[in-house]
């Protein structure tokens, strides 16, 4: 959910669409301008070495193989702008599933449909009623954000459809009255179009810091929603959720250690409210086929939610339901390579975020338990705030502007490409010092050499104009006289002031 | 409570002060300026047809005492602009009195002593311990604001008020000492003095979103009140409030359809926490005198409160009491047609935010009661926050700037203004457009024949000089090599440079 | 906690860094310029009579025995300027004791690293093992504000260190596992270390309302661990915290009047959490020696914390305790001379907004005891915040610029300053309209005697050409026809072409 696309940022894009083939390209000819105008070659290059020998036959085909697949998996990879492209001249209908499949993956900040797809099938595998309402949640939310005329590039990219899939998803888990209770559709509904104008509402206030919405639309409707009917409404019966007043002992010879590992998968299945580790593997592949870098980190972040889990002597059941590993997921995702350009300071900084996010998430979760609320992902929605709000002095973690946020491997190619242009910029003020130094030599050279004419002309003049009337010498003690005078003018009306002079003194 | 006007805002908008009689005129004359520029009649006009024929005398008369009916209406409709003015110069303790009288009315949006004097009349009908808590705090919250030296020309419009009475009268209706416990007139009084300054720190932040304050100040300050002393205070005790943890069944044949119809004006009636329908007919009443518009939202919006609650299985005797209502009635009234200008798509905006407003009721009010508190109008103001933050591509949505928010009619009739002055000027640029082509053609004739005429001039100047002597042939070249020079000049100095050549040529 | 010091501020005041001996001399310093601008001798001299009468050498020893006092004061009362001067060249471990010294004395707005000394050893007085971890904390949050690079003067200014010291010493103290728990230092470190990321991004937020984050980074860190481990958790277990259901008879015969004189050193000692009178009082003295100001309204605050307390029939031994008084005197503190320029009217402000938060104390720990929570410093935060929001006409209410907050008596110097600039700025204002008026009048009169002097010239020329061709008689009507033109050229260049007049004239 990389904020607010404007349409016009998603035209400037469509260019180097396909990831990781087309990067060469764009990546030397953002070159060949510098290139063209500096003649020492860039010592740091991250291109791949396809344009580089063009001579030599053999790896030339292993290159042109190897640019075929990059440029087959760039279809079905990042983004998919192509494939977006190519949808915008689809039926209107189609459009509208393809919105859908990307608001479904935007929940991880995914913007593919095919990761959409997939997950909606492990969505399926999970409970084919969760599964539903999360597509009528998506479907309304997205209807709504149509009918509310909302910015067309955000919503094609997913970015309204998102809460809709998590607000339809969990108000099926948390219902107390069972699947297949097909009233529930009626609020599913109402606040799936709700959406949009939370996320509207959100946005105005959170824009002034640059910052996106994430879920928090999902967190207030659905909050909303449970705690407006509550366990004991007649209609809408939620699941009974009550404050813990004891911890079971912990007795570490009891630990499952295969369970623990689950965990992990579960940790991320349980971003859509699934418990399930088959749907929790399906998910990170899904996210893997968009972007390596989402993948990595969310399994990370499963990882540091349960090991917090652990250190804040959580009971094993918890970790085990992957309640400790959500939030971290989606924050860990979040600040490392999303919203800040992936290095090892932003690394390091996703860790230390998701650590919190743990912290955070067991802090909430006692908290709303009060009122008979789940957690949601507030936990994660407040801790990446709070780290994209940090303003520090390490130049090497850079957030990137909300326009600009796509998928991490192409923030960080966009980093890297700012960097490379502060370089070069650097290097075109030094040129541009040593060139206007030489310039100055040159035009003093250039006026000395005029001077030199000038007095030339004005010698000929002399000669020519010995033999006439003695009035004429005060004419031209005045065209002597003029410079001083001349100076005081622009650099501008200099050569235009001597120009005149010439005409003055030829008409002399 | 329409934000901040300033005096200067005031001052402007008292030209055309009388509401529905001067809006012809006032139209009239907005019009008469495009009307001079532009030859052709403007397709659609929204005056009435009073000034259209003014040969007939028949329909004079009736538009005569039309006018006239208007014109005295407009005394005490609207927001009593003339009234106002008139109080500026009257007694002090006269002014603090109309100032009051419209913070009582302010809590409805309605700037407009009559409205507040019947509001206080429905009051004393109410209870007349509450009636007088509500006057001594709009009178100290006024006096606060006067101390503080905060905007004259807010305080004049109540709106330093309003919160006062909210606060005076629901510490008297969730006071446990009954009424006549003359001690609670203490934190009455301090707290109604806190009333501004709360104000102020809130709209120190809401202006960044130019958004209104709403009773927000009321609901800091009792919530503080009731939260800070609770039930088993020695000194004030508050009733005691416990969170709901079963709810009765619902059978559809209890319902008692005329309480059910009584809880539309009772749902009026609870924005100022009384539960009497007479109080809340009266309040209805005293809104129609100011605005129809907000009156008809009120109903409208009382009415869907009661629908939201039947939905989510509220008891009826909740329903019945009005608590589903308030809130509906302040969030219908603040967007249809308060802070946007009323249109279709406004008006089912308004109906939306009242179903919203009566779903985060229930949730706030399952919340709250955890506290031992009452949901206030924390909702109200939430939700109608939120749908003022939308921001929305369509154009027929119109949020008007908080320092224009005067009264539905009054917004409108601005709105329409401005959608006049747009096609206006859209005309005018069209206008100016083609009259700028026309110019450029004429500009293109008269440089010809300035051509033209320089050139014969230069033929003569030939003639006369053909018999003189033949240095002034250089004289003639220098003429001739001016222009070339006289290019680098700007387009202003080419006509001086043109004298400078005449005096050139003249002195030869 | 004056906010964000940029190091550019520190280096702009340490030139009058000495606060009472500097302060004439930085005063006649700045009264030098406008005394020479303007003979009127300022009637407002708030200046000690130091440099009044140089000749009289009786006082004038005396004087200097004051004077000496004076500046030897000023080395360790203020922010100790010229001590932190010389700390910048000192080892980094000492830079480093001197930082955690003053975020420890931060809590209570004093930058000063023996105040915070002193408060260490009552600390120390109070509990060995409270001691170390504030020390601990102090000292991580310290590191980590390095680790992230911010502002180098906010953290020599402690700004980074006084959230660090509480979650500390409240985590200490809120531990249900007694002293000498060596594995809280385990979250006490963690917790210090999020210190800065949480502040940086609070910091983001009120920066754009010019708002310090006062000790909210605290307040959330440690509502958080405590809510996030709970009393029942086997590592980390905190202290029971529960709502109170009934409050105890009060009988006015049982107050201990002592006891309640005690409770206004002891409210002062639980900012830092700490109820033993003794290191209240230490703190005091504490505060006295770095600015009386902040010390009276320390003691008045805690006062009328107590007071709030009797009005609000709360327990005695809460009063006697100091629950009532700590968040009082913190907000008394920042209001009354801290953040404002301490004025009568700023004074009563700062009594108001320590009565408000005494009410908002009471309803916060109601709500807060709900979760297991402590209040925190909550109630100061925000009731501080809400009063620094407060926009008022009233001139005498003077909020600082952040970036100019000290501590209240240079910040009244600064207001003093400022004012009189005001004055001389008025005073100026008119004298430059007087000046620019006589220059009116002398530049005619010198254009006029100009005009003179050139027809005398021409006149001269005109006697000297009588006598020579016919042809010059051309050249000078050319002359002539040169001003009209000229006139066209912007001011400066009339003067400029006056000049080439001349030498054309000359030449001629």
């Amino acid at each position: 959910m990389p904020g607010t696309h404007s349409a016009k940022d998603i035209h400037q894009e469509i260019i180097c669409s396909t990831p990781p083939a087309c990067s060469s390209r764009a990546a030397a000819f953002t070159e060949l301008q510098p290139l063209m105008a500096n003649p020492d070659p860039p010592t740091e290059r991250d291109d791949s070495p396809v344009d580089k020998d063009p001579e030599q036959p053999g790896p030339r085909n292993q290159q042109r193989a190897r640019a075929c697949f990059l440029k087959g998996l760039s279809y079905f990879s990042g983004d998919m702008k192509v494939f977006g492209k190519w949808m915008e001249r689809q039926f209107f209908l189609l459009q509208l599933l393809d919105w859908v499949l990307r608001g479904a993956a935007q929940v991880m900040f995914v913007n593919n449909p095919l990761s959409g797809l997939i997950i909606f099938a492990g969505l399926i595998l999970q409970n084919y009623w969760w599964a539903l309402n999360g597509f009528v949640g998506t479907l309304f939310a997205t209807i709504s954000a149509l009918i509310l005329q909302q910015n067309r590039g955000a919503i094609a990219s997913g970015l309204y459809g998102y809460n809709g899939i998590l607000v339809g998803l969990l108000m099926a888990v948390f219902s107390d009255k069972g699947d297949w209770y097909w009233w529930l559709m009626l609020p599913n509904i109402f606040l799936s179009m709700m959406c949009p104008i939370v996320s509207s509402a959100l946005a105005s206030i959170n824009s002034r810091w640059d910052l996106p919405v994430f879920t928090l639309p999902f967190n207030i409707l659905v909050c909303l929603h449970i705690v407006a009917t509550g366990h004991y409404n007649h209609y809408f019966p939620q699941v009974l959720i009550q404050p813990r007043t004891e911890l079971p002992n912990i007795t570490w010879a009891d630990i499952d250690v295969s369970r623990l590992f689950m965990s992990v998968p579960v940790g991320v299945g349980q971003v859509y409210g699934c418990d399930n580790p088959w749907t929790g593997g399906i998910f990170i592949i899904s996210l893997f086929i968009s972007s390596p870098i989402t993948c990595a980190h969310a399994v990370l972040g499963s990882a540091v939610g349960m090991v917090s889990g652990l250190a804040l002597a959580a009971p094993f059941g918890d970790i085990y339901f992957g309640l400790w590993g959500y939030n971290c997921v989606l924050a860990c995702i979040a600040i490392g390579g999303m919203f800040y350009a992936l290095t090892w300071q932003v690394h390091l900084l996703a860790i230390a975020c998701a650590f919190f996010c743990a912290y955070l998430g067991s802090a909430i979760a006692n908290i709303m338990s009060t009122f008979g609320l789940p957690s949601c992902t507030w936990p994660f929605c407040l801790s990446a705030l709070t780290f994209l709000l940090l303003t520090t002095g390490i130049s090497r973690i850079y957030k990137l502007p909300l326009a600009k946020v796509t998928y991490p491997e192409k923030n960080l190619r966009y980093y890297w490409k700012l960097k490379k242009q502060e370089k070069i910029q650097m290097a075109d003020k030094e040129r541009m010092e040593s060139e206007e130094e030489q310039k100055h030599v040159k035009e003093e050279m250039m006026v000395n050499e005029k001077d030199q004419l000038r007095q030339k002309l004005e010698r000929l003049e002399e000669q020519r104009s010995a033999g006439e009337a003695s009035d004429d010498k005060d004419e031209e003690t005045r065209v002597k006289s003029h410079p001083p005078a001349v100076k005081l003018l622009g650099t501008e009306d200099v050569r235009h002031s001597d120009l005149t002079e010439v005409t003055v003194a030829d008409s002399v």
